[in-house]
């Protein structure tokens, strides 16, 4: 979130956010599939792990860069469902800056670029556990208007308080 | 291949596709966790196919993107190793045009669009069983010079015989 | 034209194409700075070519690929406002496969990809005069539905007669 | 430049990059054409800016997203370029975040997000005069090695010194 929301609207935006990811994750086959976890969401923003298993390498014997787009995805999905209005995925872009390992544990950072009507943009960062760069990914993305993920709560970013500066 | 192509040629070149995939399915098995088969091969080209289970859907009950791109990415990777010469994606980009459902069967076609020294563009299209687009998948390659897939078999694309005009 | 569409719709649809090319190429100052010419339109279809000057070349000598790629969306855009709905780009993805060089004639040709709701996907060829590929553009547009470029005309995909097989 | 590098390597590199500079610039005929400035370069580095004239409008009166791909593209160019080793655009991903009009001020800055052997990913954001997001540009970057742009001077990143931690 930005410091100029209000922190009452940030509380609310985080609560929000987290809703939207306990509404998606117990359906969410593939993710587990793969041994995903949801470490952490936001208003915009989610981080997700992922260990290289035996059963993710390809025949040059390095992870299926597909999979780890799968992780990358996965990020983004959370990011940009996370304001509870249904989103998906229109598309991305992919780098493979370097190759992921049976056994390395991976973590996609998906935050904001951009976003205005129905469409948003999402950069995601895959590192490895000594923190160097795997994968970089941007996502753009298509949002169901007025279609919400958890009925009752909130839709879109929320900005309910005017902020006063100190 | 090019009609261009000696018919001898455009032989001894898919024969060296076929034995490229004989080398890379074994261990391959991302492609195979996800129960891809690979139907095709020839040289810049390749065909493969994954039936959308259960546990490839995600929080929207729709096949997760980045699994249809794993399978996009995998015909990528058998049309652009089928040279012998070991090659891996740099990138790519995706654009995700319908979902895909529960039991669909999905095809992807890879094919050549343009190689010239160690980069290479290719495009992958997937279709379900319709025949109606899933997604676009434009692939980047990058080929490690001088390193073969198969030892004792020829490496890049084979022009030995000249093609006699009738 | 799909083969499959009524040749009255197609007319109609030529007519439209053709309607919104002389609606946006008055206008259109930045495709005359670079000397472009739009040899051709159709529905979600058009050819635009350019002639690489001695002030597009870069530091390298050769064509700036962000000329190019000027030249490649000017195709884009003719080939998605053609349904009279104003389109936008949101966006691209290139690859730029050879260089351009002074004097050469560059043609971009645009096709439909896919095209739904308000999103659709768009590829973009540029090939040089001796028919070389110089660049792959694939674009995504934005369509404002309900919004006509040429008033008084029939707006998006037309579809008014039933094609009897024959 | 990272705060790990040493203070006389940062001096160096940073000469070599104005150097490359200024060795591209006066033969960068499309850039002069449209009127930009490179303001700064650094090592993986540059700063270029471009004012919105009427002869950059399309026909939807707003800058035509071409001329705004190659402002960045230029960024681009001299950010990879500036280790003193000819280097060339493999092809980018662009997204336009929001039009840019007439008189508008653009500012393109241009940073290293990756590179390793002969390919480096470069993210360059243009932004208005007022600050707000007009287009994401990610770049891909292919260099020639042993190539240098300017004869005499070092190629490639300059790691001489050895930092020491005070």
């Amino acid at each position: 979130m930005s410091p100029h929301v209000h922190p009452a609207d940030a509380a609310e935006a985080q609560r929000v956010a987290e809703a939207t990811r306990d509404a998606m994750w117990p359906d969410d086959r593939a993710s587990k599939l793969l041994g995903m976890q949801v470490v952490a969401v936001g208003p915009g923003t989610a981080t997700v792990t992922m260990t290289v298993r035996e059963d993710m390498l390809n025949g040059h014997d390095i992870c299926h860069g597909g999979l780890v787009t799968t992780l990358a995805d996965t990020a983004f999905a959370y990011a940009c469902n996370a304001y509870n209005e249904v989103t998906v995925a229109a598309g991305f872009d992919v780098n493979l800056v370097a190759a992921a390992r049976l056994g390395d544990v991976l973590t996609a950072r998906a935050t904001e670029l951009a976003k205005a009507g129905r469409t948003g943009v999402y950069d995601i960062r895959v590192d490895n556990q000594q923190g160097a760069p795997v994968m970089a990914f941007r996502g753009r993305s298509y949002t169901m208007k007025g279609k919400p993920l958890v009925e009752g709560l909130p839709m879109g970013k929320i900005v309910k308080h005017k902020h006063k500066e100190t």
